[in-house]
């Protein structure tokens, strides 16, 4: 692409870093900031900038917090002594977003993934575990794996149970299986497979 | 969205003010600047603030432009009698791309719309008619109009020419018909008939 100008090619760059964002939307994105007032801009720029430089992760769930510990671990209406384990942030918001589980959590900031070059000392497993030996916030009973059902999901459930067994706590993960209002016909195989396997007590 | 942190709430906020960008997006946006360096997102902070503080519009023809008079007005090499009026600065590029076109340009920054309040004061219409009267940077003898073809671009072209024809330029419009290597079959009737109805003489 062609640009006119040196600032706006500089824009351009930038903003295509972001995921999913090409370079034609990103000079979209440009040209319309550039059409913007200036104090708009300049809140834009202040906003992403404070991501860094004002946003924390929580010391002891590793959640994105404005405070050094997040207000579900600082919470004393929570259960404390479950901790949910999960891959990012999103899954965080989206199991508050059931208004189900009462727990804390612990954001592990990714998967195990050879291909991808994240291994063990890559993910807070160093902090879960002494998270748990430590008994700091809280001691901890149960653990639950609510990773992402993949071969890197597998695998780091797998080496977490390992690490996880000694320690004395209770490991459990989520219930799979077909979702609420899907016809069985259109069902995968496997998820299907785990709903019959994992079947539970009707509730009349 | 239940976002754990005001810091982040205003990022997503910010980022998805930008055209075709959710709050989903945003987030996934933010959340990815979150993990760069600070120096990666300081420089996109100010890559994105400079479009606001450094970037010009050019003096003659309202291109953006590091300078205050672009490199295509400021260009010897250019055919300098001939004015292209475009929409928005992207139809610039494309037709810079074609590299078929020696003229010069105009940006009038949209089209008149009523429906979306932009009238004839909000477009640069008058600096275009005032470079033809004033003949600054270059006198004009031929203004060629390539605004598209909706409803708003052909009340713009006809608007222009009303007010061109009596400074005594001449004015063309761009040449519509079947793209290269479209097949008949699948042309839209309109485009097809503007194709036979402007046919040119074969060069064989």
């Amino acid at each position: 692409m062609n640009l006119p100008s040196k600032i706006l090619e500089e824009a351009v760059e930038q903003l295509s870093t972001l995921p999913g964002v090409g370079k034609r939307s990103a000079l979209r994105h440009a040209l319309f900031l550039m059409k913007e007032d200036e104090v708009r801009v300049r809140d834009f720029a202040e906003a992403v900038l404070r991501l860094k430089t004002h946003l924390h992760r929580c010391r002891h769930c590793h959640n994105v917090s404005d405070t050094e510990v997040c207000p579900i671990c600082a919470s004393d209406k929570r259960q404390r002594g479950i901790v949910c384990v999960v891959e990012n942030v999103q899954d965080v918001m989206a199991l508050e977003n059931t208004q189900q589980y009462r727990g804390l959590y612990h954001v592990l900031g990714g998967v195990i993934s050879p291909i991808d070059g994240i291994g063990v000392s890559d993910l807070e497993i160093a902090s879960l575990l002494r998270r748990i030996q430590t008994a700091d916030p809280a001691p901890v009973e149960e653990v639950i794996l609510a990773l992402p059902t993949t071969m890197e999901g597998d695998t780091t459930n797998y080496y977490l149970n390992r690490q996880l067994q000694p320690l004395g706590v209770r490991v459990t993960t989520l219930a799979r299986g077909v979702a609420v209002g899907d016809s069985l016909e259109y069902a995968d195989e496997i998820t299907l497979g785990r709903s019959i396997a994992h079947r539970i007590p009707f509730e009349g």
